[in-house]
């Protein structure tokens, strides 16, 4: 039921996210999939490969549009062979342990092998994804396994329903009616999940409640984990470190307060008589407010190994959050981690790992990487990254965000010389870690099409791809993506392709250029506020710009807070002199004097200005690309993108606008001529209001000073 | 994208609702329908007439199979004819009105017809009925006008995105990306609501936000009225009395203040410039907190007329809520709305209303129509009533709601003579109003299925087609819905309708039976709360249900509160009477004695015990039936629906255990053993603790003593 479509393609709700299995539309190709594709044989000994045979059959018949028979005949040509540790492909399946997977074909048949059940669903969707995006079967020799062990997503949702920066609608769990009424929506997501390789899942948000520890709790995340199960996702649940005094009577939550260990022991035992897969706790202890082992006068390492202790006999992992930060500490923000954390690298129980973001600050448009990756060889370090647009445009911007994750993947720490990139730190290669892991804060909801803007599945999508496999360029996914999601026409895919790899600069140029950090409007972090100066120091944006008379940005290097110490030599060397240091990140290094002349010859101020304005104009030609494209979009998903991008444009304006304003009040100084001058005044920026913006629960308002 | 699905019927989502339009499957009445239906002629001059064109095509080649030729060949058999003011109906269209139609047929062609283009939509809506429920075209002779004028949704959505009371997920209206982003929904929205005569839609909250009122809002208002607009929907919004306060600067809110009466107009007149066809204010004032004219020692009439008066150039109505009962005032709250109100019965302007709810307490399982009707002939009432189960399950339980409706609109309130029902109070026949009106509040979320419960459509259904003719049946409603939903097989129709009429007394038997109400749980009201002693007295249960040693219920007789006076003879006289007075009222009326022998010869508590478990029994019955339907059903519906009603058995077997457990504490007597004993203790029952209800948004439990 979707209003009259003009274009000759069916609406489109989206909600079948990259797995829509539609007709091939290229006639010959789809003549050679049929002759090729004929007969299935699988082996459906586990409730893994009856989940993958049921997506086989189902993407088969969608794509071929005829019905595969289903049998014993392994010798007929046309064969499709699923068969776990298949005897023609024994070197291969050496390679690919536990999850990996093995595609190879010859003229008679394709074999999908792998190790394990988890292996073959995984080995399906590739090969589902082969034909979905138009590739030749002829002469397969695709052997794939994980280059990370833990492809994890962490939902920021909370138990009302509401989602911490969310801005896809509210929670996918129903609370309320599990365990009795199991949506469609759970088996949907963890297709999608599965498809792409991520294997854990954590369902609750960081800033936790105790309530979810509770046995009415626990019954209806076992509703859910029955559902994952057998997509290989693995349940975790976020820990409040509180919870023995919330929900267990007890006066503290010391971690080496036997008592407290007890009761932990009690409820972990208690969480696997009833989730017997379940994967472990998640914490975020004593940062913005939560509570932790710090109350007591003890120290991360103690309140993770308390909880580590009481997992390991289950074989439960215990992840770490290392975003800890204090505001009574007036060390700058972006080296507090580091401080707290390094001493104790070695002290962590084997099943404890530290989960780092990818930048030290929370998340910008751009960052650094974190220096803890290289400096703490002997904790695993999962990286974390964030898809939901939290600083990326919250509910309306097209970002494409591979090339900000391959960003840091890709930097060289030189922690063990060079080469050692932030990727080898985090797959454990370096150190030799057993445990690797990824985590990524979900742009999920349940609005229809799961991720809002029609284009956030494709960063969900871009994150799962580069969990398994960080080599995969940002153009390759972003192809497979659009061919998968809409069209598979080569000219389609290349334009669109290029809008999105813009369009990551494109946010970086209009929101906060040349190294700018957290500028953010307060609390729900929508639109520019580089005036912001209430609250604590480190949630302002003037600690992070520090504009005066004089110049603009936050000196780290040895004159100023010394963070560019806590990177090795010699990417600190080069960050470390203003002649060397990337422009990218001038300011978040440097204060930098108004006049200082940069790389173009412009003045620091006029390539403020430059930059600004190109962020815009990048805005106007990805509006200006899509409008040329909408023969090969059906009318729903066209207009949808079509009314975000004429958002995104005003919004970029927006952010162009405010944050010269206010800056030129610094500077002194006129933007040139050739530039788009402001459309109102500073005051009319500063004075405007935005009410219920998604991604804040309406009680956090409520609270004095709660403030992020 | 869903579940693999075992049955033949592919899976459905809801989303579509009584509009599926999908092939006829009957082999012989679709060659019939194909024969009769070969050519469409209409006029498409005016943006009604082309979304009736354009749902008359969409809905024949769904249901056909087959396009529909659109040209002049008026003569053609086979023609189906959409005129205004045809020449061939003139006398029927007589009738019909503003927004009647008129569908007749001959062996060669069919015309709808009206005398306004929101006619004939009305009638292509009705003639696709006719198809989607295989009923014959053959001398079609209909002729049909709405029987109540005004035909309203009340949303009770917050501007944060919460419903207030609403179980079907958030907000249908996205505040944030309005006005840029239509969605698509909106739409489909109008669509349902005009394809059952809805006239009027209240957007916002009763409770209001004054937000709403400013210019940046309205905008966002203007772009939802523009999609509504051809589909004869109207806009109104909520006023919060307070607003000149608020938004306006003033320091005061009282109506007869001149300040506030010039800034209500210039509020107005900003409004009709954004929002030319706005409809009016909907005002809930001084009730439950809310700010209203006694705080300015006025009345009511006082605070409605001076809307009014700033509306009136426009064409507004204000739309005055007589839902008004005080705290701090002891009288019986049954009784509060006429105290107050009667006096002023003349006094209102000629484009004020007040809009009443059905009974005289709140949307109980079932209530004894409100007072008020036959009692103010001078001012015209619009009947409210609600749609979505505050008191009825919330999210979980089936129960249809037309049976409960018609029983207040038929009940006779003898206010001039017999036969003065409710229903021509309501229609403005009995006084010679001009307007007249129903309202109701939504169970509209953002669900996919739209109203949660896959059953809860059919209330939104119910209330629309009662709206437009109140003389329908119950089961009639149901076999249209029924049919347009799920399916016309008519063993299938016949057995649910029975279900769901059944539906209604059992959820007053598990929950209330004999005339008991308000004994739900504090704030959410999901599940019983016999023993709630806290808050205002008027918020607890122990003030409707005066339990002690001697007996149960209210005694509203002479020598109670009197609030039966309020009623005409001779219905005051069969309440007032023990002996004569309803079974279904007795509690509502009476203080009853333990050992009272009710007409089945047994005693009061017996008789609880009998309907409390007859109720749950009836549940179960409800279950079994749904079993055995399996097939005519497809899989995701049916599973949705089976899930359900597990849920509804379980929560009736609470209420029946939680209630007879407490009233025993007073009774003192046995349950008898023929029927369930309960399963918890008492103590198990009150210590539950159910957190994040839905339909209360958060930041009301933070607020001390909200209490509803």
């Amino acid at each position: 039921m979707t209003a009259i479509n003009n274009s000759a393609l069916p609406n489109e709700d989206g909600y079948e996210l990259w797995l829509r299995y539609t007709l091939i539309d290229d006639d010959d190709l789809l003549e050679t999939y049929r002759a090729k594709i004929k007969n299935l044989v699988m082996d459906t000994s586990t409730a893994t490969l009856r989940v993958a045979q049921n997506e086989l059959l189902q993407g088969l018949s969608g794509l071929l549009g005829q019905s595969v028979s289903s049998g014993a005949q392994n010798n007929t040509s046309g064969t499709l062979l699923c068969e776990l540790s298949s005897a023609d492909v024994q070197t291969e399946l050496a390679q690919v342990g536990d999850e990996g997977y093995v595609i190879v074909s010859n003229p008679d048949r394709i074999i999908i092998s792998a190790n394990t059940d988890k292996g073959i669903l995984y080995g399906v969707f590739a090969f589902l994804r082969l034909l979905q995006t138009h590739q030749s079967l002829d002469d397969l020799h695709i052997v794939s396994t994980p280059k990370i062990k833990l492809r994890m997503l962490n939902h920021w949702d909370n138990l009302d329903g509401t989602i911490e920066r969310g801005y896809a609608g509210n929670s996918l769990w129903d609370w309320h009616k599990l365990p009795y009424y199991v949506e469609p929506r759970y088996t949907d997501y963890a297709r999608a999940c599965a498809s792409i390789g991520i294997n854990a899942t954590v369902i609750t948000s960081v800033n936790a409640s105790a309530l979810i520890l509770t046995e009415q709790y626990l019954h209806k995340v076992a509703a859910l984990a029955a559902v994952f199960r057998p997509y290989g996702l693995q349940v975790y649940l976020t820990a409040r470190f509180s919870a023995p005094m919330e929900i267990g009577g007890l006066d503290t939550a010391d971690p080496l307060n036997p008592d407290v260990a007890t009761w932990w022991n009690d409820k972990i035992t208690e969480i696997y008589q009833i989730l017997p897969d379940f994967g472990g706790f998640v914490v975020k202890a004593n940062s913005e407010g939560q509570p932790g082992p710090h109350d007591y006068g003890r120290i991360h390492a103690d309140g993770a190994n308390m909880l580590a202790d009481a997992l390991a006999p289950h074989g439960g992992l215990v992840i770490w959050r290392a975003f800890v930060y204090d505001a009574d500490v007036e060390e700058d923000r972006f080296k507090q981690a580091n401080t707290q954390l390094v001493p104790q690298d070695g002290t962590f129980r084997e099943n404890a790992v530290l989960q780092v973001k990818n930048g030290p600050i929370d998340f910008q448009p751009r960052e650094s990487y974190h220096p803890l990756f290289g400096v703490m060889p002997k904790t695993p370090l999962l990286l974390e990254v964030q898809i939901t647009q939290e600083y990326l445009g919250c509910a309306t911007h097209l970002v494409y965000l591979a090339p900000l994750f391959k960003e840091t993947l890709d930097t060289d720490t030189y922690c063990q010389g060079e080469g050692s990139t932030v990727a080898k730190v985090v797959d454990g290669s370096l150190d030799g870690h057993k445990i690797s892991g990824m985590a990524a804060v979900t742009n999920i909801g349940n609005d229809r099409n799961w991720c809002g803007h029609p284009f956030g599945a494709g960063n969900w999508y871009a994150y799962g791809r580069l969990a398994w496999d960080y080599d995969l360029s940002s153009e390759q996914i972003a192809h497979e993506w659009l061919g998968m999601t809409f069209s598979n026409d080569a000219h389609f895919v290349e334009t669109v392709t290029q809008m999105m790899i813009d369009s990551r600069e494109a946010v970086v140029d209009y929101m906060m250029p040349l190294g700018l950090h957290h500028l953010f409007e307060r609390g729900h972090h929508y639109g520019p506020g580089p005036w912001v100066d209430i609250g604590r120091p480190d949630w302002t944006s003037i600690y992070y710009h520090k504009a005066d008379k004089d110049g603009v940005g936050f000196d780290r290097t040895s004159s100023g807070s010394d963070a560019i110490s806590l990177y090795h030599s010699p990417y600190s060397d080069q960050l470390e002199d203003l002649a060397t240091c990337p422009e990218e990140f001038l300011l978040w290094f440097h204060h930098v004097a108004w006049d200082y002349q940069t790389k173009s010859g412009r003045t620091l101020w006029d390539e403020l200005c430059f930059r600004y304005n190109r962020g815009v104009n990048t805005v106007r030609h990805m509006q200006h690309t899509w409008d040329l494209l909408e023969s090969y979009v059906d009318s729903a998903r066209f207009q949808h993108v079509k009314a975000m991008l004429v958002l995104q444009e005003r919004e970029a304006r927006w952010w162009h606008d405010a944050c010269l304003l206010y800056f030129q009040t610094f500077s002194g100084m006129p933007i040139p001529d050739e530039y788009e001058q402001p459309e109102q005044t500073l005051d009319y920026y500063i004075n405007l209001k935005h009410y219920y913006v998604p991604g804040i629960p309406e009680r956090r308002f409520d609270k004095e000073g709660s403030g992020w």
